[in-house]
């Protein structure tokens, strides 16, 4: 299997069954016009693979990676071992268990950083990894700029819908 | 007080009790010259000013921000919400207690992702900063390897002399 | 949109997600005849607009602010940092995680005191912020008084009844 | 023993083993001019002296209820049971444990809120009270204004100290 | 209501919403010929009658008390500071949280001992009053070696009974 | 090695380094006129003594066991496994971490309770001891209420003390 | 009941309610051709079984064991002081709840060692087992690898297979 | 550098700063008789080194693994993701903080087991490793009964030399 060319995020998951974490990243990446391929990589199953994936990302233009993974969760550890890239670590929720990926992530040993954001939180792993591809692409900053105006909108319709719904009460 | 021109990286602290984790960060800007700059300015107590620093380091050409802060730490979401630099956040230990800050920095609402790290991470914090600025200066990447390369070398070193010593016990 | 005069309490939910825990309130505040308002303002996403509601709300007589809010809760925290009323925080549970929201708004820096109440307890926020308008309104405490008594009341109702059930078994 | 006419905050302790804790409230009643009492009175060895400690306090006038209390900490809890007016309680650290304390005093159950500050958070705990103080008595607001000021100034003060001793390094 | 006479253990309910975890107590009283009487009573909602029940069942021969609650829970503390009988307390999980029931009711201050159970264990609560009445009922101690005779057939049934089944595999 | 005639309570310690907790005990026996005796006995090292130990002393008239242990403690629930007497578990604190010892003690399978008391509680859990020999012996009641009596007294005279001390400052 | 000849893996269950775990087990033994035996036997309500069972499986040249149990979890440990096999532990997640049976097993007093793999993970204590097994029995290696092998495949299979469907989204 | 011929056990450190856990390993390997082997070698600075020194370990006969790492602790699962021998991880505590290192290493993904003794374990990790050995050299089974024996005689003299010293005050 092939990288694009021109890829700019690389998405990896421990297992299938983060797949949903995944797919909620995929409008992000498709809305801010950012290249991506996921791919299923487990560190401890195939770290022969993971280590011939990453270099190659990188040298198709990748700048970012994000690795999602539950349980013990070596992946974004294991992939930021394999490059200077910034590796962006999701910690996935497993049966309402979440304390043993996040402390698997965030807590890396000196020398090796991963950037861990919220528990299944695909959509700000997304977001973040534009604004890792908008340091050398600087149009994109704009549209992150347009992206918090929408949510601020947003968050002021919800008000305003809100308060007609309880004054109707 | 100016912010100085071909920033790179704004450092801020939420209190000056953090400034130990601060002054980790520097060893690691100056080997890679990396041009950094070290503020205190709470969120809480100084929110006017945040506001004021955040987007001049932008406009001189920073290109990633890291805060600092303890307890219901709530600086590193703040900056995040005030530009579209990737945030870096480290929770700092305050009394042996350390699961406020992480949990106040790694779980952001969606929208305003933070790129948490270890736990009085200053020195990880430094180095995912350095890889931030190096997607879009690609010298760096090279001397994110070697560093990669001494660290390795250490570790050998480290295991070499402890066998010498163990063998003779 | 217009606070309307004579209000007593705001009630601010970071989002409409929390919006439950807001209409659990409401039947307290029409009990105790206490003017409140909910609106839905994100600490992170429409701080502006936040910065402009809280004092508004001071200059039509607001004496209690309650902010709700889920993950790592900012919102309680960045109100307190806005005013000089007292905040109450209510932790929102999000997928059954509530340590996050808990430590966000618990254990503030020194100099921004929150007054944190329990997890989803939208009730018990609105209670104390009767209390706290009780300061400046003393009709109130007797009206206290008495919903004091009427749970008593309903407790000792709750143990005949089980003694009832319980003996026809 | 008797307390003071104009009493505004009471101040109670499970134990003299609190004490410091106390000791960090004293001069923010004495700057802001609010007049406190503190007592030792635990919840499971005096109810008794409890249950007339705080009618009394009421009666002379007090608004706001402190209490600071350690391990399975039962004391906010208890007074807040014992009257209406705003109870703030404060979890102890007890040998570097704090989830008892804490998990003790937040999550009361409903109708009995009690406003849960940090932990050992003394310094906070009593600049709430001295906000419900001002909810009856205005001219405290401006001096709230004031101290929020000062702790602004002072935070851009350690700004400028630090980065004057980083820059001489 | 009147507690009745030859009462052996008093079981107490924080909340009707703590009624299953009663129910499971009851065939436990009924094997073992022990007398037990259930009410609900509130620590913070009902503390005078509470202080009144308690001596009262004291006064009719009652030697164990068994105190039910969730959340901050306080009333297996407060029943244990009205009486030097044991008080067997019982964490109850709420919405899947128990670490603050668990913890208000473990960890007591010096001088006001609480015997804490598992986590809703009403049968273990129940068995353990039941150990309580047999120290001064000695005949209840053979019922007590046959029910754990009891339970070890049944271990081994259980034993038998899977092999079976997984052997028919 | 022979148990004393009239033992009330056995005191079992998993290892020789838990012996402070023992220690803090026996002023409270001797107080009560209490016999107990005190035994270094690990589950996990000597289950054959210990199921010698605990018959040997319900024969001699035992009827409270207490059993400290730390880390994955099985000593209490061993012992409760063992005798029919009610088994208090006194979890150790063990370098700073007591999350291990509490959840092995408190959360007993069903059939076999124990009746945890706090950590490090030796104590407290010497109280709940002599409150399980006060049901077979009631002279004893009345020296528990005196006990009672005396901490409230030493509570309102830390409560003066402290009050003399600071209005002195 | 008498244990097979030639048996190499012992399985206890603390509850027939812990079932499920040792079902994952099966396939595991069976693919490998590993003679296991499950039995339910609790540490507590039959000690005097375990103590025989134990010793028996080891004549018949059992070399591991594998004691699944939840809440305040006994069974690994009290098997660890019956034997010197290897004993692997699995902490069974009871009502959601997990801490309670990994702080049980984990963390052993010194001198008796468990070996404890995941909340659940009867698959994975199958495989530590089958890896006991081909210390002495070197054919089981190359089906070790050959499992490896396939998982690697299948981890492959499942990134196709997706990257296959979100492209044709 | 070379592995010894005859190798066992080999010992992996993630870092010179977990030297004392290995320290603490040694004389248990000599009181055994067992050759074992000690390394540094992290699993995210020098992967490649780790990936020749494990199967290297195996064609000298070496049939365990132990592996020491604090933090978010990696190495254990990387080993044994790289061999089919059992792989004993060590959870080690870092500035008191023990929960990252525990949940990096127990709660692994499925078909890579781990076994994961206590924190900071060092002594049991090597006797765990002994009775892996002793799966195919039986005679070290006598030596480990021995040892057990030792440890109950040990506790019999703590027992009896506490007894003495507690009679004497």
């Amino acid at each position: 299997m092939q990288l694009p060319d021109g890829l700019e995020v690389i998405v990896l998951l421990g297992s299938i069954s983060d797949r949903a974490v995944a797919e909620e990243m995929l409008p992000v990446f498709s809305d801010f016009g950012v290249t991506a391929h996921v791919a299923v990589c487990s560190a401890h199953r195939d770290h022969e693979r993971l280590a011939r994936l990453i270099p190659e990302a990188e040298s198709k233009g990748c700048v970012s990676v994000i690795a999602v993974a539950g349980k013990s969760a070596h992946l974004p550890g294991v992939c930021a071992a394999l490059t200077t890239m910034p590796v962006i670590g999701v910690p996935a929720v497993n049966s309402g268990i979440w304390q043993d990926s996040l402390y698997s992530i965030v807590n890396m040993p000196p020398g090796i950083p991963v950037a861990c954001v919220g528990m299944d939180a695909g959509r700000n792993a997304a977001l973040l990894a534009v604004q890792h591809v908008a340091i050398g692409r600087s149009e994109l900053r704009g549209k992150l700029k347009d992206f918090r105006d929408k949510m601020r909108e947003s968050n002021r319709r919800d008000s305003a819908k809100l308060q007609q719904e309880l004054s109707g009460k």
